[in-house]
């Protein structure tokens, strides 16, 4: 069973393969400038920072349903250890492993593939256990920053938090941009809030990443038009779980990463966010959201800050 | 052998304990205000975009001298996984085993501890391996933004790189600052480069280490004097390594993280910075350096980036 | 609240502090003789091999109760590399993160400690973060080789599996030995079946851990007076569980590890055994089960084999 | 360049595929039959244990030439932790990360692939990072339990360690075998010794890899006319290295994991065995080298014991 149609039909619109250059592996942070960052720096007016990362951790987000995608497990291997002697100063060092895209994270363009490519046309055979990705690994990114935008949809729909069911369409982003009063621009990094990371934070894990609400595959098409340079949301699995179209599982990922080349950041704390834009009565502030550069990777865990 | 009354004295001196009362965590990353942030925001005049961290990977800087503090182990847990059946969209996905200290990192003000003490006179004893560190860990800094300023000693001397044997005095950070037409304030995320990351970059990991330029013990007074939130340099020790005083191992650490509480940064490549300042005849910019919140750790790994 | 009389009483008759010598690490190992090899090897008459270990994989046993203790995460390095050019012979390899105490394991001396010491009565401050178990870390362990006798006490007393709140007696293992006409003899590695490793695989991980049954108080006693060289069973937590005495937990442990110097094993699937050994109607064999040498580990993950 | 005739005409000779059926996934592991255990047993006639795995530990015998294969990363998750409140019974764990062919190991027969083919003339492709290896497994090994013999080449030849440039011919075998007065049978575990392992232990972990004796080319046959189920040196790449026709690398791998289904293991300690086996004039024993379960891993540490 081949991808649907529909799929294929919205892929063509939104694809950007060979728009920045067949060498390309950054996709639309192409689109951020420095002019961009300069308007982007411009709506730090009040020096207020919001932190938009869950923290690390072993009761993490992760349930064990995907395989291999383990929460942060801490361990020491040095406690106040004197290295040099006795009577000296004494230091403390840790090790953690944890899966890349298990917690707060930027998904790479590689993180997804389709029908045997990545972005940019390239095979998806350059993704290998040797080396992890030959093209578009979060390495290649050198940094996110731009003009953050909150597309704080729950708020604009007067609800704490949509319902599992909810698929985000692009009628609810206009309907949340006009509730921020805000215009989405080309580089524009978009939060979309949704407020289901309030069931993780209050204790129900599984709950949170099934049913879950999320972007709808009509949505891509919204953000390529708009030029949005990446965007993120307070999800696991960032697009509606179970998908909308049956057996047609992920192609939000598909169409953001792989046609488009889009960045896509996952379980993204928004909560505080919300009340600092809503107090401010302003929906854009600069965003920083630097990826770790772990080379060839197809994830990285990001640690954002809004500064308003 | 008790640590030397020339330590003791410069402690006594640079002591923040109390500060911020007794239930601050964070030290001297209190004098980062609001305020202090607009003034760092109105530095980043051009919108240029200079990354600082070197690539996480398994032929990182650490070269097996310091125990269990690993270089990144990337492996794949998936590879064009189509975790939902054939046909579908498929997914990548890796994880990673590494020392939070072992690459670009932060130390968290618990890294270090002297006479059975952490920052704010707690007890060492708090750090434990269920756990980690019970206090200052690095998860309990929400955020890492403000003015950066680049005290470029290296370029302030007209060389490439600083000797081995060059310990960094108040009086070179002076002559660095005056190189700059820069004045360091309170709040101020003072970046030190000594130039010595090019060695590791031209694959010498070990001659990187070791021996060292870096701080000297007599900075500290200078970081407190000009009340600095935090300091990072291009070296993998920070101060300089063997170190000035005989049997005194890391007495720069005792003195930013146990007495004065002020974050240090390791490892930080600050090549590509030096030039961006040198052709925009400015040293001062917006400093986003965010610590990935991993829960109880006594370091992160980080990926700044400084916007001139 | 410092540990129970009743505990303190049994601990001092099952001491074994000294016993070999001040500097001996291994304690009731000790009692293996090349002479009870010669008669552990005799037992192996039909060359019938049974494995007893659980498998090595993401959804073991662990359920997340016990900080830290996770169980195997494998992932891939290199899925047929060809590193030495194209048309060449191909290799993988994997790497694996797991507690050394997750699965099928032997626990270190060194496991536990009580009143701040650990087996032959050194400081429990000689584990440490930097290096681990200064002495009788499971390193020091160099083989365990020796006569195994199966005490099946479900079998014993006809049930698939004993129920949770069942505390294992002497008494009970006095049954089980007759029931498998067999003579516990100085040196003998003795594994007790429970049948409780069914609930494990049968899918219910929690439903394994709590409640379980497994071994009494009482029992060091009865391993000190058989002067056996080792114990294992086939449960999570070895004896039972919650503990018989309010507020004592893990009693057992204390007076195995710490007061006799007597390896524990757990998670041991011995189903697959107690058929073995009713059909050929032997409950004793040639046992063995190698600790893999973890430099300064309190624990080890084991794949024993018995050999009728 | 496809593989050489000189390869595709031993690996023709050697093959063993649909020997064993076509369901199989152990090789010649199948030849060790109850009646070949029970002539082990025989073997074992003093009781004498001799342990033949180096210490597993972060200054392993890997140098970081095969990328990704780690030696072994031990931390600590509790120290001494009194989980269940003050003044109760404290335990200690550790977890662990390394490559499961970073130290004395068995390599499973998935671990070597050519021509696109595993053992058994399955697809390479059945290996994937989602899962590890299809078939062929090291969890696929229930037990290895045999006859060993020591074939003490070096001793053999009266010298300490054979030459880095000595490819171990079947002639060096037959002469090994008449040295140690031992006829090879079928189902035997063949220990090959070349002393080589001697300079890792003396401290030079680069100069135990590389140049390195081994087994020449020529030795599969000898393997397969023999029936061995499976073979152990100690070094670091089991067959001579560099190898001994120009761009045909690890040949010696394709033939006996892949052509035959023969289990190798590498890095196995034969120091004190060559001593053991000397003293007691017998080069026979029973052997005990248990892979440890590791779900679709393609190797596996391995603790392997000889009784004498």
């Amino acid at each position: 069973m081949p991808l649907p149609a529909e799929f294929l039909d919205i892929a063509e619109r939104v694809n950007n393969w060979g728009r920045w250059g067949e060498a390309d592996e950054i996709g639309t942070l192409n689109l951020v400038t420095d002019e961009v960052v300069r308007e982007a720096v411009a709506e730090a007016r009040s020096g207020r920072r919001v932190p938009l990362a869950l923290a690390l951790k072993a009761d993490g987000v992760q349930s064990g349903l995907i395989p291999g995608r383990v929460n942060p497990l801490h361990a020491m291997v040095q406690i106040n250890q004197q290295l040099f002697g006795p009577d000296t100063v004494a230091t403390s060092d840790d090790v953690v492993t944890l899966g890349l895209q298990s917690a707060t994270h930027w998904d790479a363009l590689t993180h997804a593939s389709h029908s045997g490519r990545i972005y940019n046309g390239r095979s998806a055979g350059t993704i290998t256990a040797h080396g992890g990705a030959g093209f578009s690994g979060i390495d290649k990114i050198p940094y996110v920053v731009s003009r953050g935008v909150l597309l704080d949809v729950a708020a604009a729909k007067g609800v704490d938090r949509l319902p599992g069911d909810h698929a985000i369409t692009p009628e609810d982003l206009d309907e949340a941009a006009e509730f921020g009063r805000v215009t989405v621009r080309a580089g524009d990094i978009v939060l979309v809030r949704t407020g289901q990371v309030q069931v993780y934070l209050a204790g129900d894990r599984h709950g949170y990443g099934y049913p879950s609400p999320g972007l709808s595959v009509r949505t891509p098409q919204w953000f390529h038009a708009h030029d949005v340079a990446a965007v993120a949301n307070d999800t696991l699995t960032f697009e509606i779980f179970p998908p909308e179209i049956e057996n047609l599982w992920l192609p939000v990922h598909a169409l953001d990463l792989v046609e488009m080349g889009m960045l896509q950041g996952q379980n993204w704390n928004l909560e505080s966010l919300s009340t600092a834009c809503g107090e401010a009565g302003r929906y854009a502030f600069l965003l920083a959201a630097m990826p770790e550069p772990f080379e060839g990777a197809t994830g990285t865990p990001v640690a954002p800050v809004a500064v308003l």
